[in-house]
């Protein structure tokens, strides 16, 4: 069969480059006569690719040696456990903003170690918007404020991110390297790869050294960011494989004019799919303007038997992925890097016919 | 260039044809028209291959209901923390047997969160055997004991698994699905796939279900068994190409007649390589016969500069991976599922010529 367009949320689209140059591959890697999954992580094969890979995130990122770049295991959900485990001293607070499904996984892990505050929560107004810089009050002492830059499932994003004393960290998964971000706003940035830079079981942690240094000596070795990165994210056997394609990734998305470049792409894409839904009472997308993501779009039909018809009849035309999260209901495309401005041409496309014969 | 003989310590070997498979799908899933890494982890084709998976290893090892099977990340360096964390209850011992470098990260790991006790060092005796099940005298109220079953860089493994009364617990990464062995014996049973069942990323854990009530409320959500195995291993977004090559992996084993027609022909590699070494005075193994390895084969050869030799020319015959590990020097030939026979035959007649003009 031909390849479908695959608005998955995540695991997603990969660029097709990537695949074609994975599956060339395969069976033997130039120069080793092996695959990429057969080689030693302490090969200089594979130390080639890891040490690619590295150098491509800082340069599409601009990440300056003030920090380190880790590629670990365990998603953004390991995340949410080491963040505090490693940053939040024991008796200390850290600062939570609920935007969402993904901020909550977060908060509801920070509080199974220590004291967390939620300093901002949209969840009374149904997760419409991120909030504005001055509705955040900080906690004096608190040791960081996470934020989700971007909810994959409602489809909100941080048009300007707050800027607290305390570190800000950020899990970006579901937005890395979509748009331009000053890392030297962060203290922490990490992603699991799946939805914009890679396959699932690997996570990019982007820290600032100093912050490196925090972890009380009673987090296991395993956990402490400080493991890692004293090895070169080579403590233990990392995602080779996975590694590997974020390379491929980060080359393509470098050949492509890098982060400016996609945000162009990204923004039109974006703009394509939020006009229609603006266009007719037919579609009605519930995020206030200035926060809608320009990853996940989310909207909704006149009523839950059109959204069930509208997934059934786009699945069948080729267009996969675009049930909204089964917590929320209605329609979402998410519009990675990896997914075409032709393949949201097409929906807009699809979406025109099923408006006009519904 | 053609492919090498593999004898890689880990990530190691896969089987050509599952690569190929792999290879065949890899822009288009039969079905899905998208790659496996870009499959929703929540799709009905993903479902089918987590749930062929399991069942493979359930199948192959005998893994009876009452044992959860999940499928990890973080290798089986997150295990070594996982286990205490989860399984010894605050103030209560673990005992741990010493045989080596990877039984010796498990005890650091174990240190760092509670009591630890090993019962049973082969460090002054250089690591050349395993324990006999005489010798190791467990502590009363010991909440498990772990041991390592196949130690990757000593090239020695048990011969016959110690009885405590205590829930048994084995490191298997360098030997799982390499021999028969009883689960029923075992409290829980972990590897790192990445040395005789897939790529790197990926942890197999089979685990008693009693054992996964244990773990204290204070352990972090995501490093608790319980939340993996509620959720077959869906919790969060597993590293889903790595499992996917598993199950290629598993049902290849399956059909050349499953772990017994395995265990047969790795019998027949080690001994190749054992009845040479011990043929001639040129070659040395250090360990006792009963503990040798059928997984990972080490030994010596008259002096350091001849070893570098042997390992350069190698090379240029087309033999990667036969540098022992930095600690401890010498030669190792780590001959897992995947590496055939006539890979064996080769390096022996490679060791007979190297000899010869020596």
């Amino acid at each position: 069969m031909a390849r479908v367009y695959n608005f998955n949320a995540g695991p997603a689209a990969l660029p097709l480059p990537v695949l074609e140059q994975a599956r060339a591959e395969m069976t033997d890697f130039p120069g080793a006569g092996m695959s990429v999954m057969e080689m030693s992580h302490r090969s200089k094969g594979f130390q080639a690719i890891i040490e690619a890979a590295e150098a491509n995130v800082r340069k599409l990122m601009g990440v300056s040696d003030d920090y380190a770049v880790l590629f670990l295991q365990g998603g953004a959900s390991l995340q949410f456990a080491m963040i505090p485990m490693n940053l939040r001293a024991s008796g200390k607070p850290a600062d939570y903003v609920d935007t969402g499904s993904w901020a909550m996984k977060a908060i509801k892990e920070g509080k199974v170690t220590g004291t967390t505050n939620v300093i901002w929560s949209g969840k009374e107004a149904n997760y419409v918007r991120t909030p504005k810089p001055g509705e955040l009050s900080f906690t004096p002492g608190a040791e960081y404020v996470h934020i989700c830059s971007n909810e994959t499932i409602g489809g909100i994003r941080y048009a300007a991110f707050p800027k607290p004393k305390a570190p800000l960290i950020a899990d970006m998964s579901s937005e890395i390297m979509s748009r331009a971000i000053d890392v030297n706003q962060f203290g922490l940035i990490y992603a699991g790869a799946q939805k914009n830079i890679g396959p699932s079981g690997l996570a990019l942690v982007i820290i600032r050294k100093d912050l490196i240094e925090r972890t009380p000596e009673s987090v296991p070795i395993f956990l402490r960011y400080k493991t890692h990165a004293d090895e070169g994210s080579l403590y233990n056997t990392p995602n080779t494989w996975g590694i590997y394609i974020l390379k491929l990734v980060t080359d393509y998305v470098d050949s492509l004019g890098g982060i400016p470049a996609m945000q162009k792409i990204n923004e039109q894409k974006a703009a394509l799919l939020y006009n229609e839904i603006d266009s007719s009472d037919f579609w009605r997308c519930p995020v206030e303007k200035e926060s809608r993501s320009i990853m996940n779009v989310v909207w909704r039909l006149p009523s839950e038997e059109l959204e069930e018809q509208f997934v059934k009849e786009a699945k069948s035309a080729g267009f996969e992925g675009l049930k909204g999260h089964r917590s929320v209901g209605g329609i979402r495309a998410s519009i990675y890097n990896a997914v075409t401005l032709d393949a949201v041409k097409a929906l807009v496309g699809f979406m025109r016919g099923f408006e006009k014969k519904s």
